[in-house]
C-alpha cells in the first residue's frame, strides 16, 4: 500500500494541514502591547517555528475521516501543538536536557532567556487548556469538557510529564526494554494518541470507532519514538534540525542500545503495521491516515 | 462590623475550609508507584504545605453563599490551589525570584531539584484544569467548560502570567502608580478574582450577582497585595515564612514605595471597604466573605 502515490498525496495533505494549523495557531496567539509582549513573542517563537505538526496533522485527520467541524478540528489542532510546545520549551531548559537547537533555531531559553521560558511554556499549556473550551471549538460543552479532560490526562503527571521524570530518573543506568516501553508510552505516546483520539471525541463518534482510534493512536506514537531513537542514532543534527547523538552521549537505555539498529527498525515497522491494521474497518478516507503510519518509520528527520 | 466576633467566627471558617481543603487537595494527589513518584511527592510537597488557602476559602465561601453543592466546590477550591502552588513554585526557581524559602520551608526546588520542581508546577497546573472538567465537579459540562475557561483566562498570558512577566520587565527601574496597579491586578488579583468568581459559575447564579462577586474579588485581590506590600516593608522573615524586605532589595516599585507605609495602610482599608460594599445587596449569609475583606488587611503574615 506504501506506493509513491500515497506518499506523494500524504505530503500534500500534510504541507496543506501545516499551513492551516500555523495560520490557526497565529491567530490564536495575537500580539499584545506592553511589557507582556515579550512573553507573547516567545511564545509565538516555540509555537510557530515549523516542525511537522504530526500530532495537529492527526487530530485534524481523524476529524475529517468522521466528519467534525474542519475550523473546530484546526482548534484542537493548534491546541495540542501549543501543549507539544510547551513541552519542548521546558524539556530544552538548562536543567533538563539543556538543549541550545531545536528545529535548527535557538531552543527558546537561548533566544530569550531561561525565565521567558518557563513562562512562556506555562502559558502556551494554559493557551492549549483555554482554546479547547472555548466555545468556538465545539458546539457542544460535554465535548469541550471531554476534550480538556482527555488533554489533562496525557499530558500531566500519569501521562507526559510523569514520562519525562521517568527519563531523567533513567539517565545513567541502563533501563530493560519494558521500562523503555513504558517510559515512551507516557512521555511521547500519550500525547500522540491524546491527538488521534481527539479527533474522535470532536466527532462524537461511538466507543467501537473510538477504540480504533486509540489503538492506532498508540501504535503511531510507538513507532514514531521507535523511529525517533533511530534517527538520533543515525542522523546528522543538520538532517535533525536538533542535536544528534544525545541519547548515546546521555547514557540512555533507547530501542537501538536494547535492540540494535536493525532490531529497531524491525520493530518500528512492525508497530507501524500494527497502526494500519487498527484502520482495517475504516474505508478509503483513512488512506492519508494509512500513510502515516508508513510515513512516521520512514522520515528522515 | 469589625467586631472581635466577627473575626474569631471567621477564623473558624478559616480554619475549618482550611481542613477540608487540605484533605481534598491530599485526595485529589495520590501517590504512585514507580520513578514517577518523585513528581507526586514534589507536587503534593508544593501543594499541601500549608499556606492561608485564600483562594480556596473564597471559591468556597462564594459557592456556599449561594448554595451551589459543597463537595463540587472543595474540588474548585483544590484546583485553584493547584495553580496557585504551581506559580509559587515557578516564582520561586533560580531564573526567577530565585527564593529558597516558602512558608518556612525549603521551596520545592530546594527541597527537590530544578527539574523536578519544574515539572511538578507544569503538573500542578494540568491537574487544576483536569480537577475542574471531571465530571465529579460539577453536573453540568456547561458549568465545567465555563470554570476551565476563567480559570485560563485568569492565570495565562492574560492574567497571572502576563503579570510575572511585567513584574520581571519592572525590576530595576520605577513604574508609576497606574502601573504597579495593572502589574498586581494581573500578577495576583485575576486569580483571587476567579477564585470568587468559580464559586458563582458553579451555582450557576445570574449575571447581576455574579458582577457583585467579581467587584468584590477584584478590590480583595487588590487589597490584599496593597497588604503584602505593607507586609514585605514591615513585617520580619519569621512572621512571613518566606524572605521579607525583597521588594525594597530588588528596587521594585511597590504601593509602599509609591504611597509610603501609612499611605499604602490607607489604600489597603479603602480597598477592603469598596470589596465590603460590593456585597450590599447579599444578607447575613455574606459575613465571612466580608469578615475576610478586613482580614486580608490585617494580617500579620
Amino acid at each position: 500500500m506504501s506506493t509513491s502515490n500515497t506518499t506523494s498525496s500524504l505530503k500534500t495533505a500534510l504541507a496543506q494541514a501545516c499551513t492551516e494549523i500555523e495560520a490557526t495557531i497565529d491567530a490564536l496567539l495575537p500580539m499584545v502591547p506592553g511589557d507582556e509582549s515579550v512573553l507573547l513573542e516567545a511564545m509565538r517563537y516555540a509555537a510557530l517555528g515549523g516542525g511537522k505538526r504530526l500530532r495537529g496533522f492527526l487530530a485534524v485527520e481523524v476529524a475529517s475521516l468522521f466528519g467534525a467541524d474542519h475550523n473546530a478540528a484546526l482548534r484542537v489542532a493548534a491546541s495540542v501543538e501549543f501543549l507539544h510546545a510547551y513541552s519542548l520549551v521546558h524539556d530544552d531548559l538548562p536543567s533538563m536536557d539543556d538543549d541550545d537547537l531545536r528545529r535548527g533555531r535557538p531552543s527558546t531559553h537561548r533566544q530569550f532567556d531561561e525565565a521567558i521560558a518557563i513562562l512562556a511554556g506555562d502559558a502556551l499549556q494554559t493557551r492549549a487548556f483555554e482554546v479547547l473550551v472555548e466555545a468556538e471549538t465545539s458546539a457542544d460543552a460535554t465535548i469541550r469538557a471531554e476534550l480538556a479532560l482527555a488533554l489533562a490526562r496525557a499530558s500531566g503527571a500519569a501521562g507526559m510529564v510523569g514520562g519525562q521524570v521517568v527519563d531523567i530518573r533513567g539517565e545513567g543506568r541502563s533501563l530493560p526494554l519494558d521500562q523503555v516501553r513504558r517510559l515512551h508510552a507516557l512521555k511521547t505516546g500519550a500525547l500522540i494518541r491524546y491527538a488521534a483520539e481527539a479527533g474522535a471525541i470532536l466527532a462524537g463518534v461511538n466507543d467501537s470507532r473510538r477504540d480504533a482510534i486509540v489503538t492506532y493512536g498508540l501504535r503511531l506514537g510507538t513507532a514514531f519514538q521507535v523511529a525517533d531513537d533511530v534517527l538520533d542514532a543515525t542522523a546528522s543534527a543538520e538532517e535533525l534540525g536538533k542535536t544528534a547523538g544525545k541519547d548515546e552521549a546521555s547514557g540512555k537505555s533507547t530501542y537501538v542500545s536494547l535492540l540494535g539498529i536493525d532490531g529497531a527498525r524491525a520493530e518500528a515497522r512492525r508497530l507501524s503495521d500494527e497502526a494500519r491494521e487498527a484502520l482495517s474497518s475504516f474505508g478509503p478516507q483513512a488512506e492519508a491516515l494509512r500513510a502515516l503510519a508508513d510515513y512516521v518509520v520512514e522520515r528522515r528527520s
